[in-house]
């Protein structure tokens, strides 16, 4: 399971601020804490609406956070120069987060995906809109691995977002987005399927335990990637818990071994 | 979902200490307890190895549980008068938990699922031992449903306990069983399925969180029958979370419900 820490996002506002005032110690602390709880990799997004700032903090965001843990980056961005700069920074092989079908995001996107050496997020989205059902989400993914595969990258340099949506507005969008992941893992045995899992719980009381629930799911489904907060307590414990039921974890040492390491809680 | 609180098992040594002395207010609150868990079905068993003792311990039981609770009992024994003397004191259709493919299960008991109108867990033990994979697993269920098909039992009067086996000493076992499940949903959309899912932690640290990780996979499937404590924190919100998420929760009122009445914990 590739666990990508989620919290230094400037959509946060602590770390909006940190970034505000270049707070290099409360960076590095999210950084050191999500590597302690379990992430393997390290998003950054350094969102800014004014202009050039967003590349800006990309950059400061890459090397305080390879300063301070050895984990390769996420690099989270709509914008291309933040991206480019990023991903330019990255020590080890990052991931580009993300690439999607809207034209407006495939075409500067591509590009860059081409020219580093990275894993790709494709995510299932396109100018028409969110996917719908489980056919949908195949078509789609089908066409974003071909792009990808392109410019060169390997279906297990993807990572496919199958685009978690609130069940609590559509009470089918539960099983589309599971099956569809039972679906692409059946087409593409050796691609990553992940994402942002969160929205499924949107508009629920307590969406800590529907996002439990939906990741044992997904991942008894095929899911082998997700964008989360390692820190929330009982997330780390359900990926292991999950991975030890659905085959994935021989003899459950992984789980086993989380014990030990202090990462199943109390 | 139809949730059985487990509790009331003299294997407890808390309920064989109230057994013996006839504790009446403990076996009350232990039931009251569950209820507003979120209990639907209670659970008696009055083990006892002394002859004879077994039928006076259920008929107690049942009594005492009925005095105290208005939700009908789950019969639970491997003794053919105890579980007789608990059906005919049982004022709402109880179940019979459990029959099985085993000789001596089965002869004493088909008679008495026959004799009383009640659901039957029926659990796919044969003599040769437990289940292997979902094909053993889905002919012994079809054998099982045929025999209390012919003594009058409709297929929505049967809940079919796969045998849930510890991942920890074979690691494919969990996809069996969840695989399993989704086999026999698909063979016969109405019967129940569900039984003691516990038994899959067996072994392992933290066992609560396996079982929810379990329980939330094995609700996809289509388990819609669990016999476990409804008291153990978190418990009874992953079975609402996973029922949401698996399209089984309309708009997700029953979650929501389950907050407002104060069954998703703090």
């Amino acid at each position: 399971m590739i666990i990508i820490g989620e919290r230094i996002n400037a959509t946060r506002k602590t770390i909006a601020a940190a970034l505000e005032a270049r707070d290099e110690k409360f960076i590095a602390q999210t950084a050191v804490h999500q590597a302690q709880a379990g992430a393997q990799y390290l998003d950054v997004n350094g969102g800014d609406p004014r202009p050039g700032r967003e590349a800006e903090n990309m950059a400061w965001l890459a090397e305080v956070v390879q300063a301070h843990s050895d984990l390769p980056l996420a690099v989270d961005s709509a914008n291309p120069d933040a991206v480019r700069r990023g991903l330019s920074l990255a020590r080890k092989k990052p991931i580009l987060n993300s690439i999607s079908l809207e034209r407006d995001r495939l075409e500067p996107m591509l590009p860059l995906a081409a020219e580093h050496e990275c894993m790709v997020v494709a995510l299932l989205m396109e100018d028409g809109g969110i996917p719908c059902g489980v056919d949908d989400r195949l078509a789609r993914a089908a066409a974003l691995i071909g792009k990808l595969a392109g410019v060169g990258k390997k279906v297990d340099e993807v990572i496919v977002d199958p685009c978690f949506l609130p069940v609590s507005a559509d009470p089918a969008s539960g099983r589309a987005v599971i099956d569809a992941i039972a679906a692409i893992r059946r087409e593409w045995p050796d691609v990553h399927i992940g994402g942002g899992l969160s929205n499924i719980s949107y508009g629920l009381p307590k969406r800590r335990l529907v996002n439990m629930a939906a990741l044992a799911q997904a991942i008894y489904a095929g899911m082998d990637c997700a964008i989360l907060d390692p820190c929330t307590p009982g997330i780390v414990p359900t990926i292991l818990a999950a991975e030890a039921i659905a085959g994935r974890d021989e003899f459950c040492m992984n789980y086993v071994m989380g014990e030990r390491e202090g990462r199943l809680g109390e």
